[in-house]
């Protein structure tokens, strides 16, 4: 039975590692041995990587990869991406190589604004407030400048400052709804500031306010910080070719279903057609754009949690769950498109901290803020487009056991020879983990 | 002016990196020198991890650390983390350590439902592909039996099936929704390839079929896939204590306004609310308590993406996007819980191939993906708790900042003497990046 620990944060690493060991590991040598082979050579390095969070213990390993030949715009990326998840980048490389003969993906960044709010309570009357509101807007605004002189000279700040009534839907309730332009950096910590100075100006006028009753006077802050909804901070990527140029290396069924290209297309569009109707397939269709933006968050240093919570409350804005991306033909061209809010900075928190986000960043030529909104957009696209390639044709399990396999022969450490023989036999059988492990234990028999 | 480049995947790891290096490094020999920095010494560890993904070039590291002293249905646990915001595992062992002496957590199973779907197309009369499902049902749960045999052996399998009519809005599509059991794994592979193997069979079957005339014969199956979406798939986590015993370890606000124990459990009631009523504050409020599912989501070898698309959507069931969590205060007694859907493994996938992810399973004394499903649950309400508490009494910033400034020490690679200098000034001084650097920048003038 194990018990309550104190002073936990307080112990060295070792004696954290010593105490979890101890108390959880059967076996402490070897359980504090495998945490240790996962620290950095280099002490420095180390502790920097330490220092990220609290209480570390050790380094947790994601695979990074490059999916290549991205054509965006114009020009070629390749898109460095962080996932644990087998075929993501696999399937991110072949849509981009796909598309990169077809046009390429256009990306277009619609808006840039982020948003934050002051949350408070008011016992008076709406229209008091907002008359003080109005007379105090230029001193809210004037006792941030200490916090937003930086970002100013940089283009940025805070673009607008309004009163909101919430009183219909909770007594008392309003807001200081602000919207914020935070150029390459996420700005999280920016407008956190802001919203904070904005709500202390605003007690301390009130209570000063002469035509506040004593009731009037003491506006309640509940809390002031900065939103992870940002519908007008959105980008939108596009693939688009003649239905005939689908054509080329036209993905052959299993049940030889697909005959020509305006049959892969219409089969494309109707996959999306049921993604946006059917919130049981949404949820699904855009976990999958996500395989491909949170790989792309992660090893850039931006906060995929910040990310997916926007997104998907963007994908339910219309009242229903659905599909992020859709799909149409008209007058024999598909196209095939996304828009979805991305809040992302080049600049600022880890970007400037993790040595591997700085790698990533320079594979992708140092992007602005609005460029990686688009690269991130399209990466998104392309495994979604090809996610509904292989769903509409071969099915998803065939590419993904096929590079699950892997995996499986890595868990019975299996020989080169072994490799061989497995390999051979599943190029004309169909993979599932028993099957293979079966394989396999029947091997060694 | 970069290119697109052909036969990247087949490239050894070396020469892909080699590549990355020449076309976008600055300084190519630091840029690889780098990446290499990251691999581990351990040639075939190093190999297990390259497998898990395709073009792997390097180990992108994300701190893992613990967060002890959660009570959990009156036994302890110490949480393991893996996340790459600062302060995140701090808050979540700041909360356990709270309410392990307020009776701990409470965490239960509503439901373990997973969901699956066939999508098609069948363009004749709804009533005759009725009969057709219910006499070709038997057949459909028998053609999966080769895979469903180990399954049902641990007592898990199919559960439900049934053919729903879409066609009211999408013409001609329907489904066969499948529901499982998928016991200690999270089911993806088992479930995708129960479902590929029913379409399979119902195209069979109506092929054959009698009664159907030439058009009714040939269903078109648009695509078989799980569901990310599990809404019967829910675990409750909840706290509760009297108001009064709030009290202890009161937090001290900056603007002096927590008096006393029931205004400050107003406050959170007044947050929560505010998260229940305004989309803007429910996703950022959802998004702190995302930081806390998925950092043990990632720890345990989970896929977050999936975890995350349907949590968000899930919170946007009832057609406004709201908050996951709830509070009130009943006859003296503060109660806080939340509902959230969560389909997880403890076998399967990564779970026994990364070893990090192993000890973290061994932290967590082997969960059953049932206790993982409480565990994951309670960090996340934990984790809302704790923004709760810091943006209705000191708000945010000022404990972020705190954690920050470690960051910000690190990339001006400070000595000790300075961080002593810097941390006595910053006691009693407003933290800000500016104002840190500032600091630095005098120091060293």
């Amino acid at each position: 039975m194990n018990t309550a620990v104190a002073g936990f944060s307080k112990l060295t690493k070792e004696e954290k590692i010593n105490w979890i060991a101890k108390e959880y590991f059967f076996n402490p040598e070897e359980g504090i041995s495998t945490i240790k082979q996962y620290w950095n050579s280099d002490t420095k390095l180390q502790q920097l990587h330490d220092d990220f969070v609290e209480n570390t213990i050790s380094n947790f390993y994601l695979p990074m990869g490059i999916a290549p030949n991205f054509l965006i715009n114009g020009k070629y990326y390749s898109v460095p991406m962080v996932i644990e998840e087998s075929s993501v980048v696999a399937a991110a490389a072949k849509s981009a190589k796909y598309w990169s003969t077809r046009g390429g993906f256009k990306a277009t960044v619609l808006n840039t604004e982020k948003i934050g709010q002051v949350h408070f309570m008011f016992f008076g009357e709406a229209l008091k407030l907002e008359h003080f509101f109005n007379k105090i807007k230029p001193m809210l605004i004037a006792s941030t400048e200490s916090i937003t002189a930086n970002m100013q000279k940089r283009g940025g700040g805070i673009t607008s400052l309004e009163l909101r009534n919430k009183t219909s839907e909770l007594d008392n309730y309003f807001q200081l709804h602000a919207t914020f332009e935070t150029k390459d950096s996420m700005g999280a910590n920016f407008i956190n500031s802001c919203l904070e100075q904005l709500a202390k100006t605003v007690k301390e006028e009130a209570y000063n306010y002469p035509d506040f009753n004593e009731v009037e006077k003491n506006i309640t802050i509940v809390m002031s910080i900065l939103s992870n909804y940002v519908p007008n901070c959105v980008v939108r990527a596009e693939v688009s070719c003649k239905v005939d140029e689908l054509a080329e290396n036209l993905p052959t069924s299993r049940q030889g279903r697909i005959e020509n290209p305006s049959e892969f297309a219409e089969k494309l569009v109707q996959a999306v057609r049921i993604a946006e109707i059917e919130p049981f397939r949404a949820v699904t269709h855009n976990k999958g754009i996500m395989n491909g933006v949170d790989a792309v968050v992660l090893a850039t240093g931006n906060d995929f949690r910040a990310v997916e919570a926007g997104v998907h409350a963007y994908a339910s804005r219309n009242g229903t769950y659905a599909s992020l991306s859709h799909a149409n033909i008209d007058n024999g061209i598909f196209t095939f498109w996304m828009e979805i809010p991305l809040a992302l900075g080049t600049v600022g928190g880890l970007t400037s901290l993790h040595p591997l986000v700085k790698i990533a960043l320079e594979i992708l030529e140092k992007p602005s803020a609005q460029e990686l909104m688009q690269i991130v957009a399209v990466t998104g696209l392309a495994q979604n487009f090809a996610a509904l390639r292989s769903l509409t044709t071969t099915g998803i399990q065939e590419g993904h056991m096929k590079m699950h396999i892997n995996n499986i022969l890595n868990q019975y450490q299996t020989t080169v020879d072994e490799r061989k023989m497995i390999k051979n036999h599943f190029e004309n059988n169909t993979i599932s983990h028993s099957a293979v492990v079966t394989f396999i234990e029947n091997l060694r028999k």
